[in-house]
């Protein structure tokens, strides 16, 4: 892993704008690319689409060390894509393998997981899905060197609004059967989505103060890391403070909020093994914190 | 340097209460001290007690690598003591040597100073402490092989107060001289200080709202840098929630706040070297970021 990007690399993703668009993924992807086909973003084994539901997105990879080992944290990522879009694996790129990589480089299993979308599929599928793929997993990760006990949730954008929405009891789950979530440049308050945004979509026009993960998300036993990143849409940046503000109150302490130096919306989940000082070092820290004795047991 | 101390310590850390005590002090350097002792936290070379000013406490050290080079980043360490005590220097321990030997292995020029206390120094001899010790630098630094351009001032505790104080411009010089500031578990707006807190002592009874580094703080053109401790008493995480909040409301983003995992208020600074992670690693991204190039000639 490459503990740092060259400033001057830095310095180009910093000059982007912040505004969530096809040219700000573009421009991002083309600047990290070459660093994670470097570093290589293919976990030496990985079992594509495992079903875990019965819609055709219900869906997950298996990323593995290839080795015999057992008991492993398990790393599932939940992507973005303003609940209308996105998916766990592009092929011939490196998003999102580069996730399960990165993962299985920390000695975890990776899960890169997809789930159904917005319009067909409106709140509370997000969540509901992240429940159905954390059965999946309990289940049958042990198979993969995973410890069941060890499932730690990492949702980016509209993935980590699921994420969020999953811990504040949404997904008719019992949140506590996972060890940790982190949730990446999300939202955290639903308010009156304007018509048009991809809240309106996935939310509907006037969803009441349920769909909201907070307060709820604040009331958890789930162990939670945040982020935001530098050039992340005042959107993400105002819902971050809130969330700060919200926590504060309510348990006179600041949350575990990791401030992703130098990245962009899109480029965030990118800096890991290529940036690890922006968000990795913290991530992997934060993992292995809350899963260096098996909670299965004890639940 | 160690990038990250081993779990159990970190366990012990937490597991200490937050409040600011001698006990809380005695116990996080009892645990920490060992991995700077392995580690080393003498620079090759160090000049003590250089004055730059008049009073006892016009002192500074300047830790440098005893090399040729020249041009390099000087990070000055502003120590902590709730206004009325506290020193550069502790012998026999790593405090705060140990900033000095971090600037060093970085590529730094260390420099640690003291200031003036109260009660016989009162609001504002800290800032003007910390702008007395920037013109000195300014002037002979480059005679350690630092660049004038490239002070960055870190301040922990009152330290980050004073630190705050001189980028409000309260020191009575010109904060942009130096390239960038961070302030660690620090407070920027003041109140009515109760009777009996070491607010009470250095600013009295009733200060104004000038004595508060917010809201010029946040107007600031000097890069800067906050952090809290996971384990720092509500007073500190209540401060750096709200900057956050007011810092939002002022520029629609969240400012660079690193949430320093495992570590109390007095740990903190005890994480450089020996536990990178928590740290170290943003602190230096972040003085290199802004030393990059000088800007010397610039201003």
């Amino acid at each position: 892993m490459t503990d740092q990007l060259p400033p001057d690399v830095i310095a180009q993703l910093t000059a982007l704008g912040p505004e969530i668009t096809a040219e700000l993924a573009q421009a991002s992807w083309a600047l990290l690319t070459p660093f994670h086909e470097k570093a290589g973003y293919t976990a030496p084994r990985i079992d594509r689409d495992l079903t875990y539901g019965d819609d055709p997105r219900h869906r997950l990879d298996v990323h593995t060390a290839g080795d015999d080992e057992t008991g492993k944290p398990v790393f599932v990522y939940v992507h973005g894509g303003g609940f209308v879009r996105g998916d766990k694996h592009t092929p011939g790129s490196p998003a999102y393998d580069l996730v399960g990589a990165w993962a299985v480089r920390h000695g975890y299993v990776g899960v890169t997981m997809t789930y159904r979308l917005a319009p067909e599929h409106t709140w509370p599928s997000g969540p509901q899905d992240v429940a159905a793929a954390v059965r999946w997993l309990k289940q049958h990760i042990a198979g993969y060197g995973g410890d069941p006990g060890k499932i730690v949730l990492a949702g980016n954008s509209a993935g980590a609004v699921h994420v969020a929405s999953f811990v504040a009891g949404q997904g008719g789950a019992d949140p506590t059967t996972v060890a940790a979530a982190a949730m990446l440049s999300g939202i955290y308050v639903i308010r009156e989505p304007e018509p048009g945004t991809p809240e309106h979509v996935y939310y509907g026009p006037n969803p009441g103060p349920q769909v909201s993960p907070v307060p709820r998300l604040l009331d958890s036993p789930v162990p939670l890391l945040f982020s935001v990143a530098e050039r992340d849409p005042h959107m993400f940046q105002r819902e971050a403070a809130r969330l700060v503000s919200a926590w504060q109150h309510q348990h006179g302490t600041v949350p575990e909020l990791v401030w992703v130096e130098g990245h962009n919306h899109m480029s965030a989940i990118g800096s890991l093994t290529v940036d690890e000082a922006a968000l990795g070092t913290a991530l992997a820290r934060f993992v292995e914190r809350h899963t260096s004795t098996t909670k299965e047991t004890a639940r």
